[in-house]
C-alpha cells in the first residue's frame, strides 16, 4: 500500500462534484453556501456532536441517515448561521434545505445531508437559501472543491482541504476532504464541520466503522478552546466510482487514507484556530490508564495558563506540572518529566533551568511539541493538538456578532 | 444574632497581630513577606489544594496541623515564589521558614503554618527570608493587617481583607480575614491563599467543620481561569480571646461569620482576577442533581466563549446554551431558559431577540448575574462567580515570568 498526497480536495475522488457561492446569508458578501454531490449514490456515515443542544441540521442529517440506512447523494451546507436553538422553524428550514437540494439535483430529500455553521439562535435567511441552492446545483463541477471549501468558512483564516491517492494490490482509490473551524472547537464525536469522500466502494456499516477509527486520533484529538459546539459533524461519502471494493483485507488501507486526510484537515483547524499563531502537539506518556492519558492531555491542551505561556514563548514548565497535577489523572511529581521540544526541563523532582533559554528559543517556532510523562509508570499515552491563546482570540470573540 | 461589617481585616479579632514587609524576594521592591500571630495558642484548621503537585509549604502545613491535632500560633507567608516543584530543598526551605518564625515569636516550629505564592519551580531566596522573618516579628501589631494583606499579593490589583462582628445572646465575637488571587484560580478545596481569624473559642474539629462549610459556597464557588493551583490553601485560626465559646448552639453564628468574610474575600479575588473588568454570578437552576448543577455552573463560568462575550458586552445567549449543552449535565433544550440580568433571552425553545439591546446595555455594567435553567425539571441549583476574559489576561500570562 502506498499513499500519495494529491490535489483536488473534496472532489479528488471520481464521481464527486462541488460548488460554493454567495447566496446572501453573510452581509460581508463572502461565500456562504456549499454543495457536494456524488453522481453515483454513495454509502454515507456521519458523526455528530455530543452537545445536548444539537442544531436543527444535525437532527435532520441523523434522521436521513437512519431512514436510508446509510446512503446519500448530496450534502448541502450554509455558513454564517448555525440554525441552532431556532425551535420548530429551524427544523422546517433544515428540512426545506434538503428538499430544495433534492429537487435541484434529482434525488430524494432523504438522500440529502445538511449542515450549518455560524451564529447560534438566528433564523436562516430562507429567501437567500431558496435562490442559492438551484444556482449551486447548476454550478457543480469537479473544479468546485475550492469554492466549496471557502463557502463553509466562518472565522477561519484559510480553507482546509486535502486529498490522497491510495495504491493497493487490489486497485487504486482516492480519499478527499474539507473542513472548517475555527472557534468552539473541542470535538468529542466529530468536528465543527468535516467532510470525507472516497471513490472506493464501501458498505455503510464498514464506512461508519472506518470513520470512527479515522476520527479518533485526528478530529477527536484537537482543541482550540475546549468548547464542543452545537453543530459539530463530520460526514463520509463512498461512491465506488474507482471500482475498488473495500473488504476486510482492504479496510486498513481505507482507514489509513481517511486518517491521513482527516489529520491534515484537523491540524489545519487548529493551525487556523481563532487567534492562533502556533500549533502544539501535547503528548502525555506514563499514564496508568488510557482514560488518564486523555484526561491529562486534554487538561494540558485546554489550560489557559499553558496556552498563554506558549503564546509568550515562555518555557514555564511549572504550569504544565500544575495542569497535569489537577487534571484528575494519577500523577507522581517525583517521577514526572516535562519536555519542551527536545529539552527536558523538569525530571526526577528537579528543574533544569539552565535549558530554559534554549527552550524559549524553541518556543519562538510555530510547530511545537510538548511531552509530559505523568510518572505513574503506566504504558498509556495520548496526543492532543492545540494552539496558543492570543489577544486576538479575545478580540474575535468579544466582538463577534456585536 | 446580628452581623456587622467592621474595619481591621485579619487582626480585627482580639489577640491577633500581623506584619508585612519587603525582605528581598520580589525584584520590584514590593512587600513579599507576611506574618500573622495569635497571642494565645489558637485552634487551627486548613483546607489544601487537591492538585497532585502540592507545593512544599502545603505539605509542611498539613504535617504541622496533623502533629498538633489542630493548634497553631503563627502563619508565615511569602509571595514572589511558590516554592513548588522544588524537590527536597524546597521542603527544607519551608521547614526552615517555620523554625525561623518559631524562634522569632517564641513558640514551637510545629505551631507555625507556612504558605508561599508566586512562580512555580524557583527556589526560595532563603538569605532574604532569614533576614526578613525576625524583622517581621519585631514589627507585629494589630495595625499590621494592611501590610500583611499587601505582602501576600502577586498579580492582584488590590488587597483583599474583610472583618465582621457577630453579636449573639452568648456574647460578641469577631471574624477577620484576608486573601489573594489572582490567576490559576478555580479552588476545589481551598483558594490560592485565604486566612480567617476569630476570637471565639472553638475546638479544632468544630473549626474544621465550620471552615469546610463556610468555604463551600465562597472560596470553592469561584473561578478566574479554571486552574486549581499547586499552592491553594485557606487557614482558620480561633484563639478564644473574646471569651465566647462556640458550642452546638453557636456553631451556626460562627459559620455565618466565616461565610460572610469568606464571601467578601472570594468575590474580591474574582473582581481582581487577572485582566478582569466584570464580576459575574452564574446561577444554574432546574438541575436533576446537585452534581449536575455544579457541573453546568462550572462549565458556564469557565467557558472562554461565555467569558469573552461578557467582556464584549454581547448578550450571546447561544454560547450559554452551547456551554450548558456540552457540560455533561442533563439539559433539555426546549425547557431551558437563559436570563441575562432581569432579561429572559431564550425560553420555550425560542429566542427573544427584541430584548438583546437592553441586555447589551445591562452587560456594560461591572456586577452581573446570569441565570441558566437546564430545563431538566429538578430542584437543584448552584452559583459560581467568575470574571470576564480580556486581552489583559493574555498579556499578563504571556509575559509573566519572562
Amino acid at each position: 500500500m502506498a499513499i500519495t498526497t494529491i490535489d483536488g480536495g473534496i472532489t479528488a475522488p471520481r464521481g464527486f462534484r462541488a460548488a460554493g457561492l454567495h447566496c446572501g446569508i453573510k452581509a460581508s458578501g463572502k461565500l456562504d453556501l456549499a454543495l457536494l454531490v456524488s453522481d453515483p449514490p454513495a454509502s454515507a456515515a456521519g458523526l455528530f456532536t455530543t452537545n445536548l443542544a444539537q442544531a436543527a441540521p444535525v437532527l435532520v442529517s441523523q434522521e436521513h441517515l437512519a431512514a436510508t440506512h446509510g446512503v446519500a447523494r448530496a450534502v448541502v451546507t450554509n455558513s454564517g448561521c448555525a440554525n441552532a436553538c431556532t425551535g420548530p422553524q429551524g427544523l422546517l428550514d433544515a428540512r426545506e434545505m434538503t428538499t430544495l437540494t433534492a429537487a435541484a439535483t434529482g434525488c430524494a430529500p432523504h438522500d440529502v445531508l445538511v449542515a450549518s455553521t455560524g451564529v447560534i439562535g438566528v433564523k436562516l435567511e430562507m429567501a437567500a437559501v431558496r435562490a442559492g441552492i438551484p444556482q449551486a446545483a447548476a454550478a457543480l463541477s469537479a473544479a468546485g472543491h475550492a469554492d466549496a471549501a471557502q463557502a463553509i468558512m466562518t472565522t477561519d483564516p484559510f480553507p482546509k482541504a486535502a486529498a490522497v491517492e491510495v495504491v493497493t494490490p487490489a486497485g487504486t482509490f482516492r480519499v478527499g476532504g474539507m473542513a472548517k473551524g475555527s472557534g468552539m472547537i473541542e470535538p468529542r464525536m466529530a468536528t465543527m464541520l468535516g467532510y470525507l469522500t472516497t471513490d472506493a466502494a464501501v458498505d455503510p456499516a464498514r464506512l461508519r466503522r472506518v470513520l470512527v477509527e479515522a476520527c479518533r486520533f485526528t478530529f477527536n484529538a484537537i482543541t482550540v478552546d475546549g468548547e464542543p459546539s452545537t453543530n459539530d459533524c463530520v460526514f463520509a461519502l463512498a461512491n465506488g466510482a474507482s471500482g475498488v471494493a473495500i473488504d476486510d483485507a482492504l479496510e486498513a488501507a481505507l482507514c489509513e487514507g481517511f486518517r491521513t486526510v482527516a489529520k491534515e484537515l484537523a491540524l489545519g483547524i487548529v493551525r487556523g484556530g481563532e487567534g492562533a499563531t502556533k500549533l502544539v502537539a501535547i503528548t502525555v506518556t506514563g499514564a496508568s490508564t488510557d482514560g488518564d492519558a486523555w484526561l491529562a492531555a486534554r487538561a494540558l491542551a485546554n489550560s489557559l495558563l499553558v496556552k498563554t505561556a506558549i503564546h509568550g514563548a515562555d518555557p514555564n514548565w511549572g504550569r504544565l506540572v500544575a495542569a497535569a497535577g489537577r487534571s484528575g489523572a494519577r500523577f507522581v511529581l517525583d517521577a514526572a518529566r516535562v519536555r519542551i521540544g527536545p529539552l527536558v526541563l523538569f525530571e526526577g523532582g528537579r528543574p533544569f533551568d539552565e535549558r530554559a533559554p534554549d527552550a524559549a528559543t524553541y518556543l519562538q517556532g510555530t510547530d511545537l511539541t510538548i511531552d509530559v510523562d505523568l510518572g505513574a509508570g503506566g504504558p498509556h499515552t495520548a496526543t492532543v493538538w492545540t494552539c496558543d491563546l492570543s489577544k486576538m482570540y479575545v478580540q474575535i470573540n468579544a466582538e463577534y456578532r456585536t
